[in-house]
Parts: C-alpha cells; structure tokens; sequence
C-alpha cells in the first residue's frame, strides 16, 4: 500500500492526536467524558509520560504518539549537541519503548523511527518528522480502507454491537472496528449501534458513546450482560471488534469479554467481524493459547473512582484480554485484504500477497 | 411438604428479616457493602415504605417482609377497634401490595395472610403472626432441601460462576442459588465460587461478595465480560443462578446476564442449574417469550452514585431480566424435587406430585 500523506487529511473526524509545529497535541482521555481537555506536549519525555499515564490509549494511537515523541527526541538532541544528536537520542527512545512495554505498535513504530534515523544526516529532523506523519497517516488511510471494506459486507438497516473502544481515540483517527461503523453510517446502511459499556474499565461508556455521540450516529449503551437478550432480540447482524494481537493461526486475542461475544453471536446467528491492520498479526505466535494474558489488580472491580462497589478485602479475577479462536471469528478486516476462512494458511497468503 | 416452623432455626446464617416480639428488623440493604444498618419497623405503613424503597430485594425476601406488615397492620387495626379491625386492615395490606407490584411473591404471601385474616376471631395478631413465621420458615426450610438436593449433584472440587443476588439476602434465608453453594461448601465439594458482578446494579459486588465473605466462603468477583474466559479455562463446571419467574414449559426469566451465561455454559461444556421454589413457576404463563421483560431507565447505565460515567445525553438499552430457553437449563432444583429434562409435561408432573 503505498499512502502519500500529503493527500490525506485526518481533520475530518475527531483529532486525539496532532502534530502542530513542532507541538503534540494529546486529547487527555482519562477525562473523558466529563471533560475534552487537550495536553500540549513539548519534550520526548513528556510523551513517554502521557503513554504511561494512558493519557492516551490504544495499540496504533500509542504507536503513533511515540513517533512523535521521538521526533522530539531528535529536536531536543541535536539542541543540545549537533555532533553527537544519534548517541544523545538513544536513551530517549528506549524511554519511550518502556512506557508501555507491552502495546505491539510502539515498539513497531520505533523500529521505523530507528531506521529513519540510522540513514540520516546532520539534520535529521525533517526526516523523522516526515516518517511520524507517514505512519500517522498510514494508519489513517488502513482504517479508511478497513472500514469502506467492512462495510461492504453489511446489508441495509444493520444494527451492529460493538465491544472496548477502537475509534479515533485509539487509532491515528477514524478507528478499526468503529472504522467500519463510521463507513456504513456515511453510506446509510447502518439503523444502529449497541455498545458495550466494557467492564471494568468502561470504554464503551466513557469513550465509545462519546465518540459516537461527536459523530452523530445513533447508538445505545448496554450492559455487557445484556449483549445476548440483544442479539435473541434480532436487532443486531454484526458484531465487530477491534483486535490487539492475532496468532498466526487467526486466534484473536481482544479486551476481555470479546470471546463471549463472539460464542453468543455464533449461537444467534450473528456474524463475528474482527477489523485490525495487518501489523497487528504476530507470526511468531502459533496460536492464541501461548499468548500470556494479562491478570490486573482487583481494585478495577472493587472500586470506582472514590466508590467502593465491592467489600474491603474481596478477591477478584480481573483478566484483561481474552481469546477468540479463529473458527469463531466470520471475517477479518484488514488494510491487505479480508480474509473469511481465518487460518495459517489464508494469513500467509494475504501477507505473502503483493503489497 | 410439612414444615414445623419451630424446628426450624434461621438463626445460622446472615438475617436480614427478624421479627422480635412485634418488630421487623431489617438489614438496609441499599448501604451494603459500605455499612451493615438495621432498620426497626413498627408500622405496616413503614414496611410498605421499606418494601418500595428497596430496603429489602429478591422476591421471598420481599414476601416475608410483607407478611410480617401484615402483622403490623393486625395490631395497630385491633389498637384502633377491636370490633372494626378487619374493615381497617384491608387498605394497609393493599399498600402492602402495591409497593413493589412485580414481585410474584408479595402477592402470594399476602394472598395467604388474608387467608388466616378471613378465618380469625376478634383476636387476630397471634394467628397471623403465626403464619408470617411459618412464610418465613418455610422459605428457609425451602431453600435448605434445595440447597441439598443441588449439592448432591456435585463432584468434588466443584467451581460455580453465580450471578446477582439469591442469597440470604434474596429470601428468608440461606438462599436459592448460594444456598446450593453454601450446601456445597458445608459439605467440602465446592473449590470456589465466581460471581459475576452484575452490571448495572451490581448485586454480585455488593452483595453476594459480602454474603460469601461473611460466610468464609472462597469466592471471587469478576467482570459480567469475562464469564467466557472463566469457561474456557476449566475452573468452573457449574453455572447456577435463581429465577424471577418460570412459565409453565420450563423457559427462565431471571436478572439480565443469565441467558448469556446459560449459552456460554452449554457452549463449553459446563452445567446450567436454577434453583427457584416451585412458587416461582408460574403455570398461566405458557412459555418464556409471553413474560413481558422490564426495560428501565438509561441512567442505571450512564452514572454510578454521583460520578457520571457516559456523555450526559447517551442513550442506553437496559432491560432488567432477560428469558433462557429451558432447553439451554440443566437441571432446575425445586423443594418438591429436580428436573432433568424440563418442560410443561416434567413440571406439570413435579406440581402434581404429592407433597
């Protein structure tokens, strides 16, 4: 895929991350929905910071927002030494790497700063600059082709339940899943969508609704219990999630309660559409079971905000992801191609596909 | 079944009805977990109140709570007119009804204290009072055989997943479901207990979590979301849950979650058992599809106490129970017996029966 970032404007939808100047701009996200409050973000370490502090959240968004920071690593070192700009900068992006050492996209990014910086110049500034706007814009453009792709599939008046947040507050903009959702409102074959309100964190009520309430598309919230009473009801065709790493065999391990979602949907009829940029396929994993899957503290469930929910002392068994296996999943959207028999064997072919 | 109400102790477990010589004692459950209050009610006018305020929930708790005010409403009628006392208790049994008109159970338990009203003499208080006990009794008589019966069904180590609130809390005592795991757990079967925290009211971290906790039952809250995952996992062979109300071919209406873990449940292998006294079937409703589901305010979804947690404007769908197939249900325990293969014929035979 070739993506000229100059034609692509990411200024049509809601803006989490901009690049003004020299200047990042970060929607704070951890104030949302009470508050849309903007940190501007002027030194590398700053950014490493806002990562860490999930001031902004989401594999691509974080991916994004490190290139970014390592642009100003780059400002910053050769400020402070022309000479010797590559041996100063180092330490600033392995700070950057660490932030969230786990999110597949930062580490991803980095690399293509890296290489970006290991051929430049003297003035390698310009160059990084650039790199960081191609993969914001890269990843803008994936979602758009995702999103027109995925919404190809849909038949008219589709109500659609989606899982967590995967729209432009976790993407470059525009979003995976909630890519889709914005293509087939723009084409009118969407009637509405059903949002999880994603437990324990609340994604779905705290930033999906937001997002969705900004763009005007219709869109209800439901208990993360309510999701099969809903699909028995037969308002629902679709269910569409985003994706956070895929084992070479197609296991998508997603936010905890993507799994259950794609069982219920399986069992009403209901198709299972994965939406995730191809950079978020991990050969080197054979399949899901060898993923680890992250266990959080319990407080996530015993405790809102200052609102105790739960009695002081009460165990918990807090997982973050879970993992759909590949069978379940009816097709997966990605920038190279969909692909509806997810196995070893159709993920080579569209990675082997020319690009 | 025959039940002295004498031989019965109640004492044993969490009470959150008591009646003591003339007052109702009532543990305030709208402050649990935060705080352990009792509430003392000495006029049927403040039980209605209690009863609507939802100081007491779960439909037997409700009923024995009603029949008590009934016993208010007896004294304070005789106090007033000792000649006059039926004419004058008639209106405050009707409140008694209607402060919370759904719950099956009221209107049963007030059907059977104007029973003994229409059949007593000028000194009425001591025979109804003797029937509120019996109510009492017999519910925690009720759910101490179907405590039994459930956990004999269970192999050593057993795990269960429980959803909501049908424990002590829920009834007279012991409870429907966690009466079952609290039979498993006297018996040294039962290796733990998950409870889902049951979104949005959360009855499972606020309650069941207190419940289990004061019992030293082993138990865990975990997310509605990541029932699946739990699933996959091997740690639980049991799903068992409580029932609102069962139509005559066995369909169950129970909180909203239930038909999702039922389905996740027969999806992995795992058992689905209900434990509702038989006066929870309700023989003029044909099937589950008939029972009219409640929806409730969007508000339930978007704040929690005083924090907001969706935009101000969002939209929610927020259904309060939702109906499982009685094909997708196991086994239903009952204090008259079990049934394997639960339809109208298997039912009609259980109710037919001889006690």
């Amino acid at each position: 895929m070739s993506i000229n970032s100059d034609k692509l404007s990411v200024s049509d939808s809601l803006q989490a991350i901009e690049w003004r100047h020299g200047v990042l701009r970060l929607l704070d996200q951890r104030a949302l929905p009470l508050e849309t409050r903007f940190l501007e973000l002027t030194s590398s370490a700053a950014v490493a910071q806002a990562i860490g502090d999930m001031v902004v959240r989401g594999a691509p968004a974080i991916g994004i927002t490190a290139a970014y920071g390592a642009v100003l690593a780059a400002q910053e070192s050769c400020a402070q030494s022309a000479g010797n700009w590559r041996q100063l900068m180092r330490p600033k992006l392995d700070k950057l790497a660490a932030a969230r050492p786990t999110a597949v996209n930062l580490a991803w990014a980095l690399e293509r700063m890296r290489h970006v910086m290991d051929g430049a110049g003297e003035q390698p500034v310009k160059a990084l600059e650039a790199e960081a706007k191609r993969i914001h814009a890269e990843d803008v453009a994936a979602n758009r082709l995702m999103g027109e792709a995925g919404a190809a599939l849909f038949a008219p008046a589709a109500g659609v339940v989606t899982h967590c947040n995967t729209g432009s507050l976790a993407t470059g903009g525009y979003g995976t899943a909630l890519g889709v959702i914005r293509s087939a409102h723009a084409h009118g074959v969407l009637a509405e969508v059903f949002m999880t309100e994603t437990r324990p964190w609340l994604q779905g009520a705290r930033l999906t609704a937001w997002e969705l309430m900004h763009d005007g598309i219709p869109a209800r919230l439901i208990a993360d219990g309510a999701a099969a009473a809903l699909m028995a009801s037969g308002r629902v065709q679709w269910v569409i999630t985003g994706a956070d790493r895929i084992a070479a065999n197609g296991d998508v391990v997603n936010k905890v309660g993507t799994y259950g979602l794609a069982v219920l949907a399986r069992h009403h009829g209901v198709k299972f559409m994965v939406v995730a940029p191809t950079s978020t396929i991990d050969m080197n994993t054979q399949n899901g079971a060898s993923i680890p899957i992250e266990q959080r503290g319990a407080e996530e469930l015993l405790i809102f905000g200052k609102q105790r929910l739960a009695p002081d002392g009460a165990l918990a068994w807090n997982p973050v992801f879970d993992m759909t296996p590949a069978a379940l999943v009816d097709v997966l959207i990605t920038e190279r191609g969909i692909i509806e028999q997810l196995n070893t064997k159709t993920i080579r072919s569209l990675l082997d596909s020319p690009m």
